[in-house]
Parts: structure tokens; C-alpha cells; sequence
């Protein structure tokens, strides 16, 4: 099985054990149109990619880890789309969540999507209740406060924003999930693993100002120059678009630097190249090479 | 440490450690205003008896199982009060959280007591990983889809609902999680425990019915009548106040029974008819006794 069917299956999986067979009907399915069409499921892939380079010797395990941080990721996407964040009417191409089921079925859907987040960890436990836990404990400590992705989204609502905290929790706090926990489910320690995490949201946020900057709305699925417009601080008015991509390939170079020491560690960098092809916009590309 | 200060001094450790020290402020105040001051802590005093009926022999994860069914409580109360839900301005006597930080922070404050429960017992794994991902794992399942309060909630989206589901899943499900966790934090099985969570849902369910029927708002910190007006079915329609009355005893005598043998059986049956006279109103006990 690749490596994108692999993550597509274990995701399915665990959406048809939230949705039994005796749910709410409306709640069922919009948790699968939620994740459904998959984005580039790049958190999963990483920590997949990560999981293989250290051995992959529990894969139900590295499947769950990469699961949970898809669910995560989707949560916080329905959650940030409402009206009382974002007011988006357009993600990955289809309406929004609250605009295709209605506010109150949105905020559930997030919710559920979280809880079965950790309860696809916690069912994969019996394979190693250690490496199980130290899962949950990672993704927990990424999505929640004070040093997760809602701790991300709570920075919007301060008059002084602490900026690196802000990005650490907001963009780089999933990535630094991926990472650690391809690493704790292969019976890795998580902590070599920060880095490469950490890097590759660093290199990801720059990538997503220059997608904003340079790409149209059916380009991305999603409304486009909305930094400009909601005059938000970013790498392309900070560093203009040869800096900005000139400074993302500065972190993937470090980001494939700070790997481990581990068997697949040259496939691995590969990959987090690969990734960066993917994440840069042809149009910025080409701007670079002008 | 009595039943009740354990259960305050457990959660406001877990409040504290989700601040941290350079969390947003108002998302990290907005935590702890949720939380505080508490209910009746209900569920983590059930959660706790039980737990001390079964011998309590590693109270660190009793203590955090009782938490966890605190926090993902008040999640649900800070998200089922927003403009899209309940939209409700007062909560035990003071502005819902929405009201007092706004939509944006509530939402968030609900999503970070969610995530907060289950790093709170995979923080308490160390005393018995076993036991702390089968909390994690009944946690998960009285929470989220297909049989949690988020499955309860949703079906108040759904125009044929099955009645017994919904108040299984939004009433009854974090009853059923608090006698079973405490029975599971003391290494016993989860199973046996059920019935005598159910029957506790039930009769708090019938509890609220007549409390709303027959006291008012400033008795019980939320606006009354609301079954009446929105029209619900509830007890009190259906069984008139002195029948509601003796279904909550039928129940309640029901849930004793249920009891399984256990070392403290005899004083967790104390505690179950002392909860019931603090469910019913008084109001409703003179009507019987008329």
C-alpha cells in the first residue's frame, strides 16, 4: 500500500467507527465530508514518512499517530472556518462545514473530530501502552493550552501578540506532533525529533504567505491575499517574493539538517525535499528563478 | 482532604498546568472562569465515590479521572451556551463564558477543556498505564460519536430523533463515564458499572425536568421553564409533578440496587441517596409529601 493510501484507509477507518450505526445521521456525515476530499494530508504523511525512517515496527500505531493528527488538523479547520473566526464560505474547494450543515453541527463536528482523535490512540494502545500514551500526551500538549493549536488561535484575540509564540503554537505545533509522534510510535524518543517539526512549520507558514501573495482563490481552494487585506504581518511584505522564497529554502535546508540519526534517514530527506516542491507555489518558483 | 476539596484541588491544578506561564491571558483566564466557581461537581463526585468504594489504591488516577469528567462537563456547558446553541447569557449565576469573553474565546475554551481531560489522565499514566488508556478510551466514548454528549447534542439537529439515544448520549453518557472510570482508576472492570451510571443519568435527567418546572431562575442560576417553552418533552409533562416525583425513587432505588459488590458498598449507597436529595428541589419534595 503507498504511503497516501495507507493514511486515506486509516483515516476511513476511523471515521466509520465515529459514525456507528445508531449516530445523529446529520452529525455522521459531516464528519466524513469534513476530511473528505483529503487536502495534501501533509501532517499524516510526515509523520508516516518519519515513522518508516525509524523502522515503522508497530504500523498500527504509526497509523494512529498519523490519524489523530489528520482529525486534529480538520477540527481545528471547521472550528476556525465559523463565523466567529474566519466566516469562510469555501474550504478545499466546497462549502464550509457551517455553511453546509449549520453552525451548531459544525461546532460538534470539531468537537467530535478532537475526541476521536485521542480515542483512535487510545485503541491502538494494546500494540504498546507506552508508546500509546506518550502519543496521546504529544498530541494533547500540541492541540490544546498553553502550547497548542488553540493556544494559536486564542494569541488572535490579545492586544500584544508574543509573534514567534504565536507561529510556534498556531502553524508549527501540528508539525512538531508529526514528527515527534512518527518518531514515539516507531519506539523513538520524541525529543531529537522537535526540530525537523519545528522547521518544517516554519518552512510551511512561509509557503502559505506566498501561496496567499501569489495564487488566486480556485488556485487553493480557499479566499486568497487575505493577509494583504487583513493587513497581517508575513514573509512576503516582511521580505518581498525572491527573499521570501530564498528564506524557505534557508529552512528547508535546515529542517533536512536536524534530522536524526536513523535508518531511513536519507529517504526521509527526500521526502521533507518532495514536501517543499509541493508547498511552493510554480508562480513563486518562478519569480525565484528570475 | 475531603471528598469535595480533592476533587477542587485536582481540578485546579489541571486549570494551572494548562495556563502555563506564557499562554495567551485571556483564552488562559477565560480556562479557569469556566471551571470555576464549580456546580454541584457532580460527576467527579460520583466518579470519586466509587473509585473509594473500589479500594482507591492509586488515588492520583482516580483524582485525574475525576477531572477529566469535569473539564470535558464544562466544555460542554461553555459550547452548548453559544448564540448557535442555547444562546444563553447567565451560567451559575455569572455571565456564560461568550458573553464575558466572546464567541471566539468560548469556542476555544471549550475546545481546550476537551483536549485538557485527556492529557490529564495521560499525565497520570505513569501510576498505571493500563488503567489510564482504558480512561482515556471510556472518555473518549461517553464524549464524542457515536454514543457521547456529542452525539446527545447532535441529535437536537436531527427532525425524527430516537429519544432514548439522545438522552442516553447527552445526559446519561458522562454518568455512565463517571462510574465507570472510578471503578476503572481502581483496577476494576468498567462493565459491572454501567447500569449504575445509567440509572444516575436518569434520574438527574428527571431532576432537571422538575427543577425547571418548578423553580426559578435565580434558584438555579440558568433560566427556567425552557422546557415548557420550547415545548420539550420532559417528566413533569408527562407524569405531572407527584409522579415525577416517584419515578425519580423508582429510579433511584433502582440504581442502589445496582450496585456491584464491592468493599465500600454500603457508604457509595449513601452517597447515591444523598446526591438524590440534593437533585430534588424542595419544592418538589413537599408536593410529594402533600
Amino acid at each position: 500500500m503507498g504511503l497516501s493510501q495507507r493514511v486515506e484507509s486509516a483515516i476511513g477507518a476511523a471515521i466509520r467507527q465515529g459514525q456507528g450505526d445508531s449516530a445523529p445521521a446529520q452529525l455522521a456525515s459531516a464528519l466524513e465530508y469534513s476530511v473528505t476530499p483529503g487536502g495534501a494530508r501533509i501532517r499524516p504523511t510526515i509523520c508516516l514518512s518519519v515513522a518508516m525512517a525509524c523502522g515503522d515496527d508497530k504500523p498500527a500505531l504509526s497509523d494512529a499517530a498519523a490519524t489523530a493528527l489528520e482529525l486534529i488538523h480538520c477540527a481545528s479547520l471547521v472550528h476556525d472556518d465559523m463565523p466567529c473566526f474566519d466566516d469562510a464560505d469555501i474550504r478545499r474547494g466546497k462549502p464550509t462545514v457551517h455553511k453546509a450543515y449549520g453552525e451548531p453541527l459544525a461546532l460538534l463536528t470539531g468537537d467530535s473530530l478532537i475526541v476521536m482523535g485521542f480515542e483512535v490512540l487510545a485503541r491502538a494502545a494494546p500494540h504498546d501502552c507506552e508508546r500509546a500514551v506518550e502519543l496521546i500526551r504529544i498530541l494533547g500538549k500540541r492541540t490544546g493550552m498553553p502550547f497548542g493549536i488553540c493556544a494559536g488561535q486564542g494569541w488572535e484575540s490579545e492586544e500584544t501578540v508574543d509573534l514567534s509564540a504565536y507561529h510556534q503554537a498556531k502553524t508549527g505545533a501540528l508539525f512538531i506532533a508529526a514528527t515527534q509522534m512518527g518518531a514515539v510510535a516507531a519506539g523513538q524518543e520524541a525529543e531529537p525529533w522537535q526540530e525537523l517539526g519545528a522547521r518544517i512549520g516554519e518552512a510551511f507558514q512561509v509557503a502559505d504567505d506566498l501561496k496567499d501573495a501569489l495564487m488566486e482563490a480556485e488556485q487553493i481552494g480557499k479566499p486568497a491575499h487575505q493577509d494583504e487585506a487583513n493587513n497581517r504581518p508575513n514573509a512576503v511584505s516582511e521580505l518581498g517574493v525572491p527573499g521570501a522564497v530564498a528564506r524557505l529554502n534557508d529552512i528547508l535546508s535546515g529542517a533536512i539538517a536536524s534530522i536524526p540519526s536513523c535508518p531511513g534517514e536519507a529517504a526521509l530527506a527526500q521526502m521533507v525535499r518532495k514536501t517543499a516542491d509541493r508547498l511552493v507555489p510554480t508562480a513563486a518558483a518562478q519569480y525565484a528563478a528570475e
